[in-house]
């Protein structure tokens, strides 16, 4: 483990990113929203990713100069084709489209095709908090989740975010992917060869088991809830709605038929879309209500849970989004650590672009 | 156990809201928003709670002749204000005018304050369907369940439902309380005198139990995932979600202040807001692609979900929607199941208000 600053890891990403063909603009976007997932703690989704998009980016299958724009468009909607760009830089562009669209027609709702992973969800809702408006973002995602009763994986993680702006308290942030956990969790188990709790994973024949290379070996992350017993039919829902709104609503892939991350494995030959797909959602909070006095009820909401009785061996009731920026506090003093294999990933691929990474 | 044809129960259920002083027009939406739930199989939100609605009306909690009506709006946002009228009457006038926006500005979403209970959530998101719009309905309620480390009860199961239309296939809707399991799955088990399964509920210390008794005697339903290892922090989050935006955003009581369905509890004497809250959306599937290409894909993707390889012991993967729409078919030719305790509890009202049950 070692740690670094945001500023010498954001100089080097971007220079990364420059060196594969990005504008200036784009480079500085994609570090940016990159780097945010290091700070508040979303490792799994940070620079130990970066080497993945390159490799993307190799097999042709990411456009490092995309031609982003609007096909189609009403007052309240947009649908973006991403021009098979980064989702970095294609995510942030639709999300200002929903916010500009919002400060005119109250809300704004953007869905987009054509683009690929587009790092933390929680990034793009909150670029709406700054001017008063409730941020929301969906993306659809690799198949690694099955449906409550398929052994087949059909679903993303398929993440949804929502931010919501308050007066003196932090905003409202929930950032969660639609399955009982995250990969990056599990994924942690499997490095530490700890077991998984039931309920994460089920094996390749389709059986809830604990182990946690579950999914490594053909099997499937589990939808939120677990499962039938547990709700998981509810999980199953959300991630479903988040894929037909990222992706049968804006002609990306779905289900499926979404490419995958990993360079290694191919993307279907006969795809139903063009790349993968995300939703953006910006609605103005004085399209309701002024906001001022919406923000000052949040701050009492927020208050009102956050000083709740706790359950035995508890402190406090945590509000969405308390942990990210509490760790983000501690991370802009100490740095960000990173793993020895995420270090050694990053110092080779700095080494074929003559980039240094110290 | 006694069925009854829709008929027979709809026209008891408009002659009952008739004679506590609603319109024509509202007595029939409110019966047939009702009768939609004993249809659809949630009967724990059908005529079985006929009567709760009717002793709030007797404590003039309940308006039945309410001025519901548009207090704020921009092209694609309302915040109707429901002058303490049946939700069963608010919430379809809410979606109305969600879909009227849509079909100027791609889309329309309406926040309502000072309702009440408004049946299912699914009613309202499936008027969306046959203008070729998604229809979205939320709504919060008393306060049954806890957050994640709260020991108080905040949130009430707050439902989110999404309804979205194929071609040939039926729709595709959700409709779901954001717990492990509705209150009304945990009353089936309580009155057969059955234990719950773990994550169902908590006792009045804050600890996990399995008794189905557990909120009677001063516990809480908790919120999907069951515990913070199964990601009940993410049933907290879409609970909390669904409160907002039902409530902060239009005016409404949120959290704890909302006010209880059943009229032997009193509301809040300091409510931060005007009866309970909803929020409507939806969006025109045009304001993003072609509707026929739209349902199209949609066809596609429920196909390909339902025909997926299933885990051990269970024949199909359902698609969200499936389970009601069977259970609607099979009680249009049987007629609706009630149990005796219903029936009884219906006759005593209609001989209340001088209407026959039969």
């Amino acid at each position: 483990m070692q740690n670094f600053s945001y500023q010498q890891l954001f100089d080097f990403t971007k220079n990364i990113l420059l060196k594969i063909g990005c504008s200036e603009l784009h480079a500085q976007q994609g570090a940016e929203v990159l780097l945010s997932a290091d700070m508040r703690g979303v490792d799994s989704h940070g620079v130990a990713r970066l080497s993945g998009y390159v490799r993307l980016w190799e097999k042709g299958r990411i456009n490092s100069n995309p031609n982003i724009r609007i096909t189609h468009e009403t007052p309240s909607t947009a649908v973006v084709d991403g021009d098979g760009g980064l989702g970095l830089v294609v995510a942030p562009y639709a999300m200002n489209v929903a916010i500009e669209k919002a400060s005119k027609a109250g809300t704004g709702w953007v869905s987009v095709k054509n683009s690929n992973h587009y790092g933390i969800a929680g990034y793009h809702a909150m670029m709406a908090l700054e001017h008063d408006m409730i941020g929301i973002s969906l993306t659809n995602a690799s198949p690694l989740v099955s449906p409550t009763f398929s052994k087949e994986r059909l679903l993303g993680t398929n993440p949804i975010s929502v931010a919501i702006p308050a007066k003196e308290e932090p905003p409202f942030v929930a950032d969660m992917a639609t399955t009982t956990a995250a990969n990056g969790k599990l994924e942690i188990l499997q490095r530490k060869g700890n077991p998984a709790p039931m309920g994460w994973v089920q094996d390749k024949e389709g059986k809830p088991t604990t182990s946690s290379n579950g999914v490594k070996d053909g099997g499937a992350l589990l939808p939120l809830g677990g499962d039938r017993e547990h709700g998981s039919h509810k999980g199953y829902a959300l991630g479903s709605i988040v894929d037909i709104f990222s992706a049968v609503l804006s002609g990306a892939n779905y289900g499926p038929w979404v490419p995958p991350f990993v360079a290694f494995l191919e993307p279907d030959p006969n795809p139903v879309g063009e790349g993968i797909g995300h939703f953006f959602g910006a609605m103005r909070v004085d399209a309701f209500r002024p906001a001022d006095e919406f923000k000052s009820h949040m701050d009492n909401w927020i208050k009102r849970f956050r000083s709740a009785e706790t359950t035995p061996g508890n402190d406090r009731v945590l509000i969405p989004g308390d942990p990210e920026r509490e760790l983000e506090a501690i991370r802009a003093k100490e740095g960000i650590p990173l793993l020895d294999p995420v270090v050694k990933d990053l110092t080779s691929l700095g080494e074929k672009f003559g980039i240094r990474m110290l």
